[in-house]
């Protein structure tokens, strides 16, 4: 057997094909979803959009025209002055323009795993980041910020049982997907101590941050790391930021912040997949980012927190046996059956009696534990709606 | 040295930083380049872009959001339509969409090679194809079409010498980059027999196929697979298209032909790599094409052919003590310096005496030979400005 048919057998493994069958519900009138992690089309910012798109066609020599693999420079500057407001001092040339936040996933891992080596992540995490992974064929192991068994050593030594080295920690620090949990700043040095003792880069997933609503602001995996080791050169934190969940995921616009040896490596995979992002969207990106982004998040987030408020309204009152997570940001809650349920079955049921989706917990985990979890996603129904799709879900527990 | 060190170091030697170099220097208007393999910007259909964004821009929720990996249904259906004009019956799900056919390449090498497993390419090849296939480790063998001393059995041989298999024969058979040279019918015969008694299948790079300006027009060795096998489901090419070269490469939309079953496993490959190709670029791209491709290419076409022209006309006049290709479509001719010579010292002494850029032909070739040979793209300069730089180049031969 080879390559592709371990690849496709795994992926299988990972129900990817029944998510996707999910999400494609989404359309379905009389469906109510709460499955894919899809941004509220309302927010996009679509008169920017117009904007933006008309201009970079009045230089159609440029915006049509192949690119360089790093990005389209003064994205990259806009980016990296984000990046300082954010507590990293970062320049252009420490940033990588990337189809999104997930093809960092595959560059990263394309950089950094050999076949064996270890990935440690938090059971669940992001199904999309294991399915990125898993091309290059780690071993997971499960990421503990409690301490407790799991020292250094045990990691180490699981990694070199199975023939490989730990390369990477795999973190969702804000509003993580599935979970809608964040780290504590505890966690956070928790992680980054972990790293250093295991000498691994940490892959920080940053695709929800500017999306919080509630609670305090915690300082970024890569923020405390450059403050620790002194600059962006020395850290061994690779920040995946993406313009999907705050402009556009249709323009596929995200970004790598990471030291410049680091950005070198994965431009020189990016020149041998994609060559580069598509020039006419980076160069409309740009536009609409310089043109003011707060306004544009500021709505986002007042938007999704009345819909977070909606969900946990309508599950306090009519799904008291489940637990659940409350979000201080992002697009999801995360919910538990009691123990011995399980949320496949509990989906079948759902979508035949009374039309509502949600994704299986199971898919999260790569151990495939985790079978009584669900995930909520509150962003695409309105208020509405959300009320409905719980009242019509508790029917079915 | 873990997997991403020996990525970067191969990489390096095959000099893709220096050609990025070289490209680079395009936008100095002292040099005149033959370097990039970069369409002519005066051929983008700029003002059926301007419609295109503008219209898809008035679907907002669906130009602006995610979409499903295999790529949007209409363009998909069209480039299916495109297919059987061209001898292939094709439906949409025997296509998808891609970032470019290179990002094709790295999903089908992704797809298809385990590390030690051969490929076999004519020598020279397409750069972007090493470097893709290169990330996953296989050996290279030189494919001989004119038979000579290699029968079906040497390759195997050696594949299996190397530990692994022949997986893959890959093939530019129109106006290749970077020879400009076609195969013949008889070679395309070859070529596919060769595969069925390997086992093998067969990566057709069409990028120029659309670009014939002379000469008659030949089989895609998919049209030729299909008619032997009896249909596509049963047929060993994977076909790569691409609009960079007919429409704007900054819009980054190519495709993938091939059965419904390896289409799939590309499609799980995409959906762990970079989702989608943009959605927006995609709507566009449908837009455009269904507006009209055949005038657009018509215009690239006679075109491509009068710098053609230009250029063999400049070398016949100028440069007579070099041996060059005549290529019937396309954007390249191939020189050869006498025995002995070598093209990547010309081109430093040719940058800094008389400003002109050339790609040196040893990045071409898997095994670093041809060390006396050089890629001339007459794509971008102007008529006169192939004559001068022709003539500049030949007093520094």
């Amino acid at each position: 057997m080879n390559a592709h048919f371990r690849y496709a057998r795994r992926m299988d493994g990972m129900k990817a094909s029944e998510i996707r069958e999910l999400l494609k519900l989404v359309d379905r009138p009389e469906v109510i979803s709460f499955a894919g992690g899809i941004p509220d089309p309302a927010m996009f910012p679509a008169e920017a959009a117009r904007v933006a798109y008309a201009k970079a066609l009045r230089r159609p020599n440029a915006a049509l025209q192949y690119g360089i693999s790093e990005g389209y420079g003064p994205l990259r500057e806009w980016i990296a002055a984000q990046m300082l407001r954010d507590g990293v001092a970062a320049t252009a040339d420490n940033i990588l323009i990337t189809a999104g936040s997930q093809q960092g996933l595959d560059f990263l891992a394309k950089a950094l795993i050999s076949p064996g080596d270890a990935v440690l992540t938090q059971y669940p995490t992001y199904l999309g980041a294991l399915q990125a992974f898993s091309a290059y064929e780690p071993s997971y192991d499960r990421l503990r910020l409690d301490g407790g068994n799991r020292t250094p050593a045990s990691y180490l030594g699981r990694a070199a049982a199975r023939g490989g080295a730990v390369k990477a920690l795999y973190l969702v620090p804000d509003f993580a997907n599935p979970t809608g949990l964040s780290l504590s700043l505890p966690e956070r040095e928790a992680a980054l101590g972990l790293a250093r003792e295991l000498d691994a880069v940490v892959i920080e997933d940053a695709a929800y941050r500017a999306l919080r609503f509630s609670g305090e602001d915690l300082p970024s995996l890569q923020a405390l790391d450059v403050a620790a080791t002194g600059g962006l050169e020395a850290s061994r934190v690779a920040y995946l930021g993406t313009f999907s969940k705050t402009v556009a995921p249709g323009m596929r616009v995200g970004w790598v912040c990471a030291s410049r040896d680091l950005i070198a490596r994965l431009t020189l995979i990016n020149q041998a997949s994609a060559l580069h992002v598509s020039t006419i969207n980076q160069i409309a990106m740009f536009d609409i980012a310089a043109g003011g982004l707060d306004p544009i998040i500021a709505v986002a987030r007042a938007n999704y927190r009345r819909k977070r408020d909606a969900l946990l309204d309508a599950l306090e009152r009519y799904a008291r046996d489940l637990a659940w997570t409350v979000p201080e940001g992002g697009l999801f809650s995360w919910a538990t059956l009691p123990e011995g349920a399980d949320a496949a079955a509990l989906l079948q049921r759902s979508l035949a009696k009374v039309g509502v989706a949600f994704v299986p917990g199971a898919a999260f985990h790569p151990d495939g534990s985790g079978a009584n979890t669900l995930r909520l996603s509150y962003s695409l129904p309105t208020t509405e709606r959300i009320e409905e799709g719980i009242w019509r879900l508790a029917k079915v527990l």
